[in-house]
């Protein structure tokens, strides 16, 4: 028997969507941006001294941390900068949710949500969507150790709105309520970084991974008061001092003064997705209503595995999550036009 | 009062060595390579495809992961690949130690091994090293949840054989060993890697910023049997899926291939190290006999802490830590040898 097998950390960990080598699929299964980055993020790339990698990047990434600060209207204190919004939210958990109450999210929401809270050993409850996919806000009126909300929610790409988020934030004053925008620019709607200067006890999550089409270089970043942030780096520094490299830091800062270029493509992808959206209506799809970049679509009659499997098979990726109540769905990036003019002629088969 | 503040969870963040902005100073503070990194590193970045970077990087950085493997002679599924050894060495820390008994390691080494013990709530004792600064074997024969060794241990610098390696392993197949080889190519002797076929309980760790000259782009992993790194799996994918974004897999990748480059390198800086330890003990200075690209050093009669402020006025940045025992000692990281001779010349002055 081998006894140090007993003291491993036992998980289930998280599946992600997966990352074919083939690169002729049409891959909309992990909502990456169809859109190259900015072409000021490939002359930043041309312009680096690659010598310079012999040396630690700067710890505090200041480049990258002031570019946003100064997008947002905030100080520096006020960003906290990670590998990726997952790394930022699994620095949250650790951070701020040490109660015994449970802490909150929806049960269909982004999976990571409580595959964190298992790893840390956070116990955590899941009030129910109601029947039309809406987060209902009084389930999150009572005692708990946090609230996570992702907004646009995701699978279910609906956005909602200030109003909402503010109802939740004024029934939590004694709760860190964390807000994950990882969509917000598709939304068409305001983020709650706005509501920043009233809510000291609000933290917003946003990522480079879906607008700002940078999910090979794997950057996200919190945005709050001054003291939830010092909490986070306090943490940070605690678990590795040096996380984003530095293509993270030079490419990222090029990439938040890139603004025109980003607000074009999202334009882009918002049209095609309204389009696309329409299409599948046409083709006996219910898509529920999107401020994201992705569709979340069921057809009126024939189960989304059964239409999941033969996508893949024509080498059209899109996701499938094999749980209640949404095994019906299909989660499908909005690619180009071409991508999903591609999509909707397989799915005429079903119409 | 703000009863958020109450679930925070408090630490004493682990404090790295500066990162001046200022390029004039010479850098000999935080053990980085004076050499830039392998001109087929250089080729790489500049063929990399940067319009790739809207796709999310290869969760399993197979492409770095299948090089390391072949590199050492041991299976792709033996090898786990992070954000610097930092974060390969925080999962261990999360994965490995969930016990009640207390970890183990020196009570001089690598400090951020009780910062981790902290952030996840494990006990830990810390053997005293014995008045040689050596490690002593014999006090890791007790009951324990784990075994942390630096080999070379830092910041004594000593390399210890594989004899004293497999002592600790042979008291202790109860527990997960890590071996921290940080410093390893440096040492001029084995690497523990050479044991894993007989203990599936050790762990060997390594990073790219030392001997590779890629400390800006983060990147370490772990050498185990694969049971081992599947655990350090499950748990990774459960806290962030994409941790190595795509220039560190790329760049990596073509750093393990450059093995002459880096062997020429190494045997450079091993060289300037040896002249400078006769410079420094010409001067005045005791240095411990190092097996790494750093002297840690004590001048015979002037107070550590004096040197180190008087050089840091003098633009020459080393290393000092005000700790029990180690105060006097200064930490030099091995520069060029016209960075060693700059900083023999002023230290001329307490001969």
């Amino acid at each position: 028997m081998k006894k140090w097998l007993e003291n491993i950390r036992r998980v289930e960990p998280y599946v992600p969507g997966e990352q074919p080598k083939d690169t002729d699929v049409i891959k909309l299964n992990t909502n990456e941006n169809p859109y190259p980055p900015a072409p000021q993020v490939l002359e930043a790339a041309k312009s680096m001294d690659m010598n310079l990698l012999k040396l630690y990047p700067d710890p505090a990434a200041s480049k990258l941390v002031d570019a946003l600060a100064e997008a947002h209207g905030v100080g520096s204190a006020q960003i906290f900068p990670g590998v990726g919004s997952d790394d930022v939210l699994s620095m949250i958990f650790l951070t701020f949710f040490n109660s015994d109450k449970p802490v909150l999210f929806p049960d269909i929401t982004y999976s990571f949500y409580s595959v964190w809270a298992s790893v840390y050993g956070i116990p955590y409850e899941c009030p129910a969507l109601d029947s039309d996919f809406r987060i209902r806000a009084e389930d999150y009126y009572r005692e708990n150790g946090g609230v996570v909300i992702a907004n646009p929610n995701a699978p279910t790409s609906i956005y909602e709105g200030l109003d909402f988020i503010e109802d939740i934030l004024r029934h939590n004053e004694d709760s860190v309520v964390v807000v994950d925008e990882a969509y917000i620019d598709f939304a068409g709607g305001p983020s709650a970084i706005e509501l920043l200067p009233e809510y000291e006890n609000l933290i917003v999550v946003r990522t480079f991974s879906k607008s700002r089409s940078m999910a090979g270089l794997r950057i996200g970043y919190a945005v709050a008061g001054e003291e939830l942030i010092r909490a986070l780096n306090d943490v940070k520094y605690s678990v590795n001092s040096y996380t984003l490299n530095k293509p993270a830091i030079e490419l990222g800062a090029a990439a938040v003064k890139s603004t025109e270029y980003y607000e074009e493509i999202t334009r882009r992808v918002v049209a095609t997705r309204e389009r696309a959206a329409k299409e599948l209506a046409e083709l006996g799809f219910e898509c529920l209503p999107s401020g994201t970049n992705f569709l979340f679509a069921k057809h009126r009659t024939v189960p989304g595995e059964r239409i999941f499997k033969e996508l893949r098979d024509a080498g059209i990726y899109v996701r499938h999550f094999d749980a209640p109540r949404i095994d019906d769905y299909l989660r499908i990036t909005v690619g180009t036009d071409e991508q999903m003019d591609k999509l909707t002629a397989f799915l005429k088969k079903y119409a």
